[in-house]
């Protein structure tokens, strides 16, 4: 596979309006996008650190995925994303190696990115995202 | 603050001895060291991804705090740490904004970096390093 950097950290927070102003004034980041992906139930706010971006994800429904884990586990770090070339050869060939997937083609996320997700049960844990950049 | 780059993502599972080549074979990535860390009660391993490493981290001890992490979260991302220059300076910085601090002061991590923690109440629930490389 051989990701080229961490594309960004997804961290699932209660409130952007707190989380924002917090990222701003102690780390010295600033929030360059706010971002609703409708399809994922959140509204996503984009930080760039290096190469890699950090997503405050607020959820916009209790019964989406990022509602549901704050219920379960309070806020926290929720994925992180590999940047990858041809995305669905990665998925396939993740899959072929026995890692569970739960998106077996890409799809579109924020920011125009095709991505795909692979379950934390076949990666100790960790919700693991593939990226890949529209060329 | 303005961290230069996200430094490390550490990640706790319950076995390098399953997780590294999962790693290795499932990402690609080559693991180019392992270290125990005693006074934190674990035993980590390193690879690269662009700028950022992961750290996976093994617990030594039911009683430290990866065991007690994994006992009462399971395995999954523990912790995120960003690059920064003048580590005490952005501390001590953090603290005056009303972060409240696991270090106060910085001590030696693993591969030789001056280190620090923010505590994750204050963090939106984030475990949140900081760390310097030696010059």
């Amino acid at each position: 596979m051989k990701p080229t950097h961490i594309e960004h950290i997804g961290i699932a927070v209660k409130n952007l309006d707190e989380a924002i102003p917090f990222y701003e004034e102690v780390f010295g980041l600033k929030c360059y996008n706010v971002e609703e992906v409708t399809d994922q139930k959140v509204k996503t706010a984009f930080f760039k650190v290096g190469q890699t971006k950090i997503e405050l994800l607020e959820s916009t429904d209790p019964e989406g995925p990022i509602g549901k884990f704050i219920e379960k586990k309070g806020e926290g770090i929720h994925h992180m994303a590999f940047a990858v070339e041809n995305i669905n050869e990665q998925l396939q060939a993740a899959e072929a190696k026995g890692v569970r997937l739960i998106d077996k083609t890409s799809r579109k996320g924020a920011e125009g990115l095709s991505i795909g997700f692979l379950h934390p049960k076949s990666t100790f844990g960790v919700l693991t995202e593939l990226c890949e950049h529209p060329k």
